[in-house]
């Protein structure tokens, strides 16, 4: 006994909480896995806010629950949260389950590993090289460096970081009143990340010039042409462009090969935000969205979105290979950096990023590949694409569906009209009347449960819904389904 | 079918993807869970980066396996791990497996689900509030805000993104070149992820000041005031002080209460960095350590190491509760954040973080506390201490163990000097030889698989052992273990 504490043997029962485990497994199989892609529960049992939380009875006590009680409350989360796997979840750039990747990530949360150095992460550290580098070999790079990073805003926080570290690498040191003003292009359609990483890194959101887009929300070059021009003639020194493959909302491609021109003629780092459209990387038939992307210094790719493989999955990839990523972020620790260590350590990749402790997320990825093929996953890349050609079908037959613009990739927005509204398109309060739909819509079904989509009003259009369907699981019934779902929920607006 | 594909069924089968993940559980369970805190079993099974790449056969290919071939690479990624959860790892500031963390993140990744909206992630808005609260209460706050971040290096940038908003939010849409060149002071033994941040924010490491420190690694107040004054004088602008409390090697806490009254002084943002030693919180015996954090304006605070809550869970809190958190961060997206739905928006969360999607780090940690209760985890807390007593106790019992310095906390920093090197303290190429210890029985440790324990060369001292013993599962016979395996394998050097 040490200061009243007895230290002959453990404090709890490592038996006791294996079972636990089972049990618990048991639960998340039957209620997580199982109801939560079954087409036949609710997508959601939705509760205000405050109900929920007085169902839920979350304070924190001073005395441990049992066994029971425990396991009810895993059973109570999992019943109350939204069932994002299921095959009517189509709310978010997710959605869908792997299996064989959800068992990766339970082997990750059982290592627990930090993704740091050789030493600690042996298995993890050679992986997520190998992964890296067969995303960058899809980019059409046979070197370059990168890392996993803990979502896709990092990821261009990291490209955003990295540019400015190759035009200035002072920065580091003496900070930004060492440069002159920067200036960072990017399309109007651009994720919010980048306005975000330009707060955080200190260049501002005004240094963010957005680059016109044309109907469809493509990047105009020869708009970004003119920015960078008009930035130099104002004083600003531009040292970035950033690119989306795949915007957020319209789903949009910026015209890659003539983006890397303007970023040739005027030397800066051409970054590929392809957080959402990487994975049509993976297809032949349509990889040709991207074309050029093998020009870019830097991509952003998120597995976890149509790949499903699981939050959080995103890739920072880069094609130089001299060592900047780590040169721009080292602080080289001594604690965790030795430099008189047995192995080769080269291996101990943790300086590479901003961050200390990292989470493995590579194993997810990879075992999902291993079981799936990169044949595998162009399969689910090019149903996706079929789902959104069916679905387009199908609403110019139907009445009242109005696409907001011919998709280019799977994000279908659009319109419900319902029939109150036909015929009304020019007339006073038409806009207005519009706008509530898709609110009272998404309302109703959530209250019921029977799908969940997301709808958002952008630039001068009023709300519209934003279809995604992504999941391999999904039938032409789903998408039947949702078509008659909207109607049955709308018909009376 | 449409486009070449058929869309009657889904493209695989749930069945098959459950049978897997039963299977796989059973491999997680025995392989990694089982023998990951058998102290019968190895540690780690050291390859040569070479060699193990070799085994694992890692290359991702156009085909998919079959069941039994991933099932034996599930078994092969827990083999070469390294066993972080075994009662001999002492390698890291987190080790040991709390089961009830575990279970919590198996559902977590069931669930995927990200944490920004209330209408994605209903049970995660609301759990992880009561989560960030009774952290905050702990610190003695009644009110406040917080978010989880993915690790305390975000949390740490995320309190000098703060403190520089508080004092600056023009730098938010106008950048660093607005304002006067600014300056962030800390103690030589803070953690890299200071510096590290401003270099991300674009404030540069050369405007973080070093603070001096006593020979314990405290920060010298006097220091702190005499920096700041200082640095005023040479026209820099000073916004923030970050305090440690439980620095990452000597285990060292700040005076709070004194770094207080030196903000108070110049009104700058005090943060305090307990990534590591925030967990005395919990024990009514140490809580004393952080003296004073209750005037701190933020706060970093990491349950995943010494509360084995599991990778990553590290708590962002402040003392505001008047919205700075959202308004320094928030982009307001309209796709995610609408302003139109049908419930309070205030419980979408999501924007006040600098990520977009965000993994929910909260269950884990509110599952364990249910199992454990606020008193188990303060037993949890005055055990490591007296892990750490009867260490020092046992030191000075037997030869060749010299501390570093008196621990205040858990970090436990020693010398062994092997028997040849007895006595010789002042000769020359003493400190040359005693470097090469620490570096060769890690060595040996590794490659035998008996435990793991890190070292480091410090400011002006040769490698030594930081030992960190946290594990509730640890028992006096592992203690005795890992002293008399020092000596054993260090005994002929
Ligand atoms: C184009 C684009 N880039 C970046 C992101 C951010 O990714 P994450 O949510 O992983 O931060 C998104 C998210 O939807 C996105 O659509
Ligand atoms: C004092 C201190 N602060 C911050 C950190 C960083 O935490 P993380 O590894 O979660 O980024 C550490 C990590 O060891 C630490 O010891």
């Amino acid at each position: 006994t040490v200061d009243g504490v007895t230290l002959n043997g453990p404090l709890s029962d490592n038996r006791d909480g294996e079972r636990f485990l089972e049990d618990a497994f048991q639960i998340i199989m039957n209620e997580a896995v199982k109801k939560g892609t079954d087409v036949t529960e609710k997508v959601c049992d939705w509760k205000e806010p405050g109900k929920l939380r007085e169902m839920l009875d979350l304070e924190l006590r001073e005395t441990g629950e049992n066994h029971e009680r425990l396991l009810q409350r895993c059973h109570d989360v999992a019943k109350y949260s939204v069932k994002t796997s299921h095959p009517r979840f189509f709310n978010q750039l997710f959605a869908g389950l792997d299996h064989h990747s959800l068992a990766g990530r339970f082997l990750t949360e059982a290592l627990n590993s930090s993704q740091y150095t050789y030493e600690v992460a042996p298995v993890f550290v050679l992986m997520e090289e190998v992964v890296l580098s067969t995303l960058r070999s899809l980019i059409g790079w046979d070197s370059g460096d990168g890392i996993f990073c803990p979502g896709g805003s990092i990821s261009n926080l990291y490209a955003m970081n990295l540019a400015r570290y190759r035009a200035f690498p002072e920065v580091k040191q003496r900070g930004l009143w060492a440069v002159p003003r920067l200036a960072v292009f990017t399309s109007k359609e651009c994720h919010y990340s980048v306005g975000k990483s330009a707060s955080v890194l200190g260049v501002g959101l005004q240094n963010v010039h957005p680059v016109k887009v044309d109907e469809r929300g493509v990047m105009i070059p020869e708009d970004l042409d003119e920015q960078i021009e008009n930035a130099k003639s104002q004083g600003s020194v531009p040292f970035l462009v950033s690119a989306t493959s795949g915007t957020t909302i319209l789903g949009a491609f910026d015209p890659l090969d003539k983006i890397a021109d303007v970023c040739g003629k005027h030397k800066l780092w051409f970054h590929v935000d392809a957080a959402w459209g990487g994975s049509a990387l993976l297809s032949k038939k349509h990889k040709h969205l991207l074309k050029g992307i093998d020009r870019a210094d830097s991509v952003a790719w998120n597995p976890h979105k149509m790949l499903m493989a699981g939050l959080q999955s995103s890739a920072f990839l880069m094609k130089d290979s001299s060592g900047l990523l780590k040169q721009c972020h080292s602080a080289n620790a001594t604690y965790l950096f030795q430099q008189d260590k047995f192995y080769d350590m080269s291996y101990d990749t943790g300086d590479k990023s901003i961050q200390c402790g990292r989470k493995v997320d590579c194993l997810k990825l990879w075992l999902m590949w291993k079981a799936t093929g990169t044949l595998g996953l162009e399969q689910r890349v090019d149903r996706a694409f079929a789902y959104t050609r069916y679905l387009v079908e199908e609403m110019k037959k139907r009445g009242g569906f109005q696409l907001v613009v011919e998709p280019q990739f799977v994000n279908l927005c659009f319109w419900y009209v319902p029939p109150s509204l036909r015929g009304e398109e020019g007339s006073e309060g038409y806009q207005e009347k519009l706008s509530k739909v898709a609110p009272t819509i998404k309302e109703r079904m959530v209250k019921k449960g029977s799908m969940m989509v997301g709808y958002q009003p952008h630039q001068d259009k009023v709300n519209f819904f934003r279809l995604v369907v992504i999941s391999p699981q999904i039938t032409r019934a789903d998408l039947d389904f949702f078509l008659d779902e909207i109607e049955s929920l709308g018909r009376d607006l």
